[in-house]
């Protein structure tokens, strides 16, 4: 079977303009895996904004998709999918969800073939990621349409995993305890510094060396601190000398880690 | 003033041998800072093991301490400190705990010259850190003990900073935030992922990137995830598919983003 030209250089319609679509559609274009000819945001700036920065045409309404696209990117937030695609034609062309916790089927209406385009990274928008070290969890609604996804995947991704939606799932609720809430918790250390004009760069060290045993060792082993070692009165000093949402956030994570190296707490 | 042979390699006795009394006496002894001549620790086969890779002598009865040392390094459990230097007799030398929380003070009763020794770092026993990236925070029972503390640890630490006890309080609470709590976090990922077969290492490119964004911008304009996007449908499935104690830390921290990122939800 002969590649056909749209699948060496598919266009590329995607529907969403937040980090993930920011980033997908830039890396879309600079790999030359495909070309993004038209971008669709609720908001009409956002969506030019995206637009312009590879030449696409920028659409509001749902209606207004084009019904010529080769591949379909829907990165919209998860809530906001089913009414998207409520609005558009169904075609005969490939449709991709980015999301790690919305199931394939939502796409079923729209195609006979569609599937999961998962890459399991943070993106900001003010931030260029380097994607070839990034792994992508890919699924589809049949096997040739899985080895669809990985061809096109494998143009931007050096790591492509098939994962079902249960495994997807799985991976992306991790994905938010290591990746979002470790964010937070630098982000509340952040703002206790701030107050007493302490740089957070100061904790650059600690935080390199904190990640990098975690990758050596199992994450428990390397486990430090005054939960850790039992230090009562410590927690109780740090605890009630913070305000109110972080006192309770410091109570709860010490009680759970004290929990697991010292048994349940009375 | 000339430097005394004492000052030039001071005998160091190490109270204590926990993770930060191991990794000290080991950078003591390699910089040649001082000589670590004994070890103190309740339980005498922890002292025997970390005496042994310096040579030293090792007791587990506070009385035994020499009162011959340069140096007396006081790494302990905050809570055992006052009760094994009511043990012990006041003598002339240079007390130094490594605390971040305990006031310089409980060391007022061991000598005139005491002092803070506190580096801003996580250590395991089974992991080497490198230490002339480290922040050493000081603080003197007065300028020229001030002075006499900067100029042993510069031996070991590249990065000196004075902090008074309130300072080095913040900042230890900062770092429970961004190290302790951070860490528990990926260890929670790494069961969640353990739990399906799948590898932590999965995560590291999502770790390195999330750490590298979070040194790069303030780690809130760095936030992602459902919570920062307010998808409260991904929550809720994320939430009731997990244990309860892990459950109960992602409504916590789930609900805490929010509120930043949308204001209080009733």
């Amino acid at each position: 079977m002969s590649i056909s030209t749209d699948l060496q250089c598919p266009k590329v319609v995607v529907l969403g303009s937040g980090n993930v679509a920011t980033a997908l559609t830039l890396a879309i274009n600079a790999s030359g895996a495909g070309k993004v000819v038209q971008v669709f945001s609720r908001s009409i700036d956002n969506a030019r904004t995206l637009a312009a920065k590879v030449g696409a045409d920028a659409v509001n309404v749902p209606e207004d998709v084009i019904g010529t696209g080769d591949i379909y990117l829907v990165s919209l937030a998860d809530d906001a999918v089913a009414s998207t695609l409520s609005r558009i034609k169904p075609n005969g062309a490939l449709w991709l969800h980015t999301s790690g916790s919305l199931d394939m089927s939502v796409l079923s209406g729209m195609s006979e073939r569609y599937g999961v385009f998962y890459p399991l990274q943070t993106f900001s928008k003010s931030r260029e990621v380097d994607l070839s070290a990034v792994t992508l969890f890919t699924e589809g609604s049949s096997p040739s349409v899985e080895e669809e996804i990985a061809s096109f995947g494998k143009k931007i991704f050096k790591n492509i995993i098939h994962a079902d939606s249960v495994t997807r799932s799985r991976m992306h609720v991790a994905a938010v305890f290591a990746c979002n809430f470790s964010n937070y918790m630098w982000s509340i250390a952040h703002d206790l510094l701030a107050k007493h004009d302490i740089p957070f760069d100061v904790l650059a060290p600690l935080l390199q060396e904190t990640l990098a045993k975690a990758l050596t060792m199992p994450p428990r082993d390397g486990q430090t601190g005054p939960a850790r070692r039992g230090d009562l009165r410590i927690i109780e000093a740090h605890a009630s000398s913070l305000p109110p949402k972080e006192q309770e956030i410091y109570r709860l994570l010490s009680k759970c880690i004290m929990d697991e190296f010292y048994g349940k707490q009375s």
